[in-house]
């Protein structure tokens, strides 16, 4: 039987097999980018599971419309201009089915093959994967502390500005590096665009998971030319298992993503929309992140201590602000992968680095989660962890 | 700003802008494929709900795996073998976020620009728009009452043997024309296509809809091969809200399948999934199904006493024998648009059939749903189209 060419992208994927051995019930993982399961609001959603499922509220369990249950863009507008800083209107949100399908769609709008995509070095692994399907070719944009360096992306922008289709990016504790960007960036960044009409796809699943410092003003905020388009998602702040995430962006944008939404799965849940929607309307989400933050800086404190205190020296890693991952370096002649396979047989699992560059991979990198275990999994997790890093660096 | 060349399909849609017209509350429409929400089972969900909402199931509100929740693909697994009459196991059924999106992803595992897809005429509108993502050709088969017509499948078969790529057919109720195959014809369909190694997406949304007859046996049944993939879904029998469906088929080419899935949205709803399968668990699904399709039939037999005595004669219809769907055949020389147009200044729609033909559109058919709405509405909807079809037709 024949394929379509983008399944030979999966393959015999050597990276998915040992992925595969992680799930192994005795593994203990670092690979997922999983929230705490402790931190779900349950009660409340009792609550709101009460109040949903009543005779008025029949449409609940019917298909949703296209756009999205409008109560619901309607409060995920008001929180876009308190939380982002831009005003918008229900009109200019999408909901979709997760973060992951407004990717997926993003890619579906903008792409054809071998259209030009520009991406952190790294970038999100499923944004990659979500792109792959539409065949583009990547160019990836050096980053430092403080976002992609401008000079690398002028650079790229004079050599690809014939092909160049489309920009993704993720300035807020980007996964996997948890980096966020710096103001001065982020207008230098759209400055340097201002002459381009390309569209900028901001990734903002984790602009709200901050532990320390200010918020950063969105690029959706920062810019004033309507080419922006905003990724948002209740997985990281709320609970995944609803799979209800948005796009904002201009009304000409969003009516290009509503053309394509009944395509690919007619509408989003309506039933996972009005949990949210009621959940928002009855309680103060903010609360609910402020608590889940604090439970996540305390185990990032915890795992920074230890990987301080028992970790080989030559492992470097960052001390991230927000997020849910670290991100390590091995010195460079060492493979993540052939870690991976040692730590495998410690009953231990973290994500090699390498699938998160779609070019030339960074072989010596690791993408640690912690915010889904409890603390004494995750010490048992890094003691297991040292002891593999140990014998393999010696 | 440049779009994908896929955008074009969608630019300037005249046909969706008078649909858009029919979503005014004062219009009665016969144009959704909607389920009667009356029909929906919310007592029962309620018991489910709470039984769902306890502390051992934090995991319904995480992100499910890839292939679905497991219980759930037991449950699929064992009613495909009671209903379907095919042994699969629970690691031959991957979940999906509705059956729309089990139909994208066919496009996405199977198409590439300008591959060759077999489909019925008509076939189904909502398939047209998801495979159009991945730049194939049609060729349409034409179809009788008994199902797609062996002699002209054969015919195409010899003359794009070597660009035909997938085979798409609904072979029970169809939307839009409500036919089912006879069981020859299956087995034709099936012998005809014996030496073509060749993928045959069978499309099972409507296949438990039957209000009377026996049920034919699905084609996933009388396929040796391993190359029928069968598409079933909880929208029809159950509630669409929570976008709950599945894909039936081989371990290999459910692989395929999931090797995408991750890319297109992680994984669907863990929370709805949750829902069908504790409400397979401790109710009959099988007699609320029979409940509904009591209410349907008896619907069915509303509208058809109706127009048998109100329409117009040059009007001609089907009476089906199960799904959602009347279809209607104005004289050669009439459009259906033109008296959409004429119908929507009297507040009642309906959807052009046009839009079902990918290639040569045939102007003079109509789709009229008659399962969403109650009797009142129904009767009110074709006291306005009776007339406007009078006019229309002087």
């Amino acid at each position: 039987m024949k394929f379509a060419r983008r399944m030979e992208k999966f393959e015999s994927n050597e990276l998915l097999a040992l992925m595969q051995l992680a799930e192994n019930p005795d593994v203990i993982s670092f690979a997922g980018g999983f929230p705490a399961p402790e931190m779900f609001p349950l009660e409340e959603i009792k609550v709101v599971s009460q109040n949903i499922l009543c005779e008025e509220n029949r449409s609940a369990l019917q298909y949703a419309s296209t756009s999205g249950y409008k109560p619901l863009r309607e409060k995920i507008a008001e929180r876009m201009e308190k939380q982002k800083g831009r005003f918008v209107d229900a009109e200019q949100i999408m909901i979709t089915s997760g973060s992951q399908q407004a990717l997926d769609m993003s890619g579906m709008v903008f792409l054809d093959e071998n259209d030009v995509v520009f991406c952190e070095r790294p970038s999100y692994l499923g944004a990659i994967n979500a792109f792959n399907s539409y065949y583009p070719q990547y160019v990836e944009i050096e980053t430092d502390d403080q976002g992609m360096v401008i000079e690398d992306l002028l650079d790229n922008l004079q050599k690809y500005k014939d092909r160049l289709k489309m920009i993704y990016v993720i300035p807020d504790f980007q996964n996997p590096t948890s980096r966020c960007w710096s103001k001065e960036r982020r207008v230098e960044f759209l400055e340097a665009l201002k002459d381009y009409d390309v569209p900028i796809i901001e990734d903002g699943a984790y602009s709200e998971i901050r532990f320390e410092g200010e918020p950063e003003q969105s690029l959706f905020a920062l810019d004033n030319q309507n080419k922006v388009i905003f990724l948002g998602s209740f997985s990281k702040i709320f609970c995944p298992g609803f799979r209800v995430a948005w796009i904002a962006a201009s009304e000409e944008l969003i009516g290009k993503y509503l053309a394509l939404k009944p395509g690919v799965d007619l509408s989003s849940s309506s039933f996972s929309q009005r949990y949210i929607d009621q959940y928002l309307e009855i309680y103060d989400i903010d609360h609910h992140i402020k608590r889940t933050l604090e439970s996540y800086k305390d185990k990032r404190d915890f795992v920074y201590d230890y990987m301080k205190r028992e970790f080989p020296k030559e492992v470097t890693y960052n001390v991230p602000k927000g997020g849910l991952f670290f991100w390590l370096e091995l010195p460079e002649d060492k493979s993540a992968k052939e870690l991976l396979t040692l730590a495998l047989k410690e009953n231990v699992a973290f994500v090699p680095g390498c699938s998160f560059f779609p070019n030339k991979k960074m072989k010596n990198t690791i993408r640690m989660n912690f915010s889904n275990m409890s603390k004494e999994r995750l010490e048992e997790g890094l003691k297991r962890l040292s002891k593999v890093l140990i014998i393999y660096l010696k």
